[in-house]
């Protein structure tokens, strides 16, 4: 039997990034793509519960089923694994996303939150992203690597509880790097504007702060220096280390 | 100089959890409050990208500033950090959430998401929830707990790189507990419904799955049992130890 793959991404179905997945997914097995209706970025595990969610086929062939959704990321593999697949899949991808999502993004991003919730239903996931937001981006140096990255996963399986944040860089790659998330953050995240009608209104923006630029350990070293970074994630964001440095608390009365 | 505590939270301003933290943050230093206009729950980490975001200062008076913002909680955050606060605050605390965040609810939780931007930005950082989704849900009993937590919290600050996740159990509470993090999913999670015009929609549902229930170690066994737990949380994801069992993906060329 052919292995089951799950697709999505966070911008959307009509985007080039997830053509390309698909592509690359049809050559490993049998694919389910259910993916936002439109873009979702920086959606991370957000679901919708306020209102109802919808979705429908939009192509159907052999060894390939195209759905649309109107929910999150999250949402589409819920739906996906709880309605639409009659098995669990052996896999889920997630992308290819247009933009990095290495360093802290791994928290904000639509396309790592479908990869948590396949890891959380214990399913191998790997969450595909290039250094290039461009909507007609190339892919083609990222797929050499993305490809059999895929196919190690499938033939391999993950760790329990572990799923891969995949990125590559622009330009030339001179190979892979098992890599940790960098440790920064964001600064300066919102213009303001004032409206025609006199309201200041704020949109995100702003630039990455890199706390350990000279770290090669680390998945924002591997892109700036042309290797495609892989960090292994997990889910469980318990700090063991840390349990028992605040064990005092447990005398709170 | 006093403490400075930014608050927020993801059930929104006008939710009784907000108003019971505020008042227990007023006893301990200097409270800015950032909060959703409305209700935010189950919104992870999301940033709102697509449209820009507001705020409006609701209230103002010595040692308390209230503003209400159209984002996420998340959002939030970013917003009293860049634009409102005039310097670092000392303490960011989420909640009080209606309602449990224990377990895998963790990665979706928008009280959470504003908490792990605190910590993200190195700032000791707490999420308070009780496992309580009713409106005028009774904070009493919890807040002794919570109360106590926060103050020393306050006077030791958190490990780098580590936060809070806090939740009270429903009733009389009998100490508390360091935890990790449940391993379990959700499951059986859409209803589906047709609508008059024929169109067939989902609600999100479903019930917890807890894969080790007898587990004395995690925080869904801590609540069963009448304890608050507090699971130290982590905003680094990288699994370290597979980065070593992974090493093989670095031959890929």
């Amino acid at each position: 039997m052919k292995p089951l793959i799950l697709i999505t991404n966070d911008d959307g179905i009509q985007s080039k990034g997830i053509s390309e997945l698909i592509d690359m997914a049809c050559t490993l097995g049998n694919v389910v793509v259910m993916a936002p209706d439109g873009p979702r970025s920086a959606q991370s595990n957000a679901l919708t519960m306020a209102v109802p969610v919808y979705y429908q086929l939009e192509r159907k062939e052999p060894g390939l089923e195209i759905y649309k959704c109107s929910g999150t990321p999250t949402d589409c593999v819920k739906l996906a694994l709880n309605n639409v697949l009659d098995r669990k899949p052996d896999l889920i991808f997630s992308g290819i996303n247009h933009g990095s999502n290495s360093g802290i993004n791994v928290i904000y991003s639509g396309t790592m939150g479908a990869v948590f919730e396949g890891c959380v239903n214990e399913i191998p996931s790997v969450g595909f992203s290039i250094c290039d937001h461009a909507k007609d981006a190339d892919f083609s140096k990222a797929k050499v690597y993305f490809e059999q990255i895929a196919r190690k996963v499938m033939m391999e399986g993950l760790p329990a509880g572990v799923c891969l944040n995949v990125n590559a860089p622009m330009g030339d790659i001179k190979g892979v790097r098992l890599s940790q998330q960098t440790k920064g953050y964001w600064t300066e995240e919102f213009e303001n504007r004032t409206s025609p009608h006199g309201q200041d209104y704020y949109w995100l923006t702003g630039y990455f702060l890199n706390q350990e630029p000279d770290n090669e350990l680390t998945d924002e070293w591997a892109l700036a220096n042309g290797y495609v970074s892989i960090v292994p994630t997990r889910v469980d964001m318990t700090d063991y280390e840390a349990i028992k440095l605040l064990k005092g608390y447990e005398e709170i009365r």
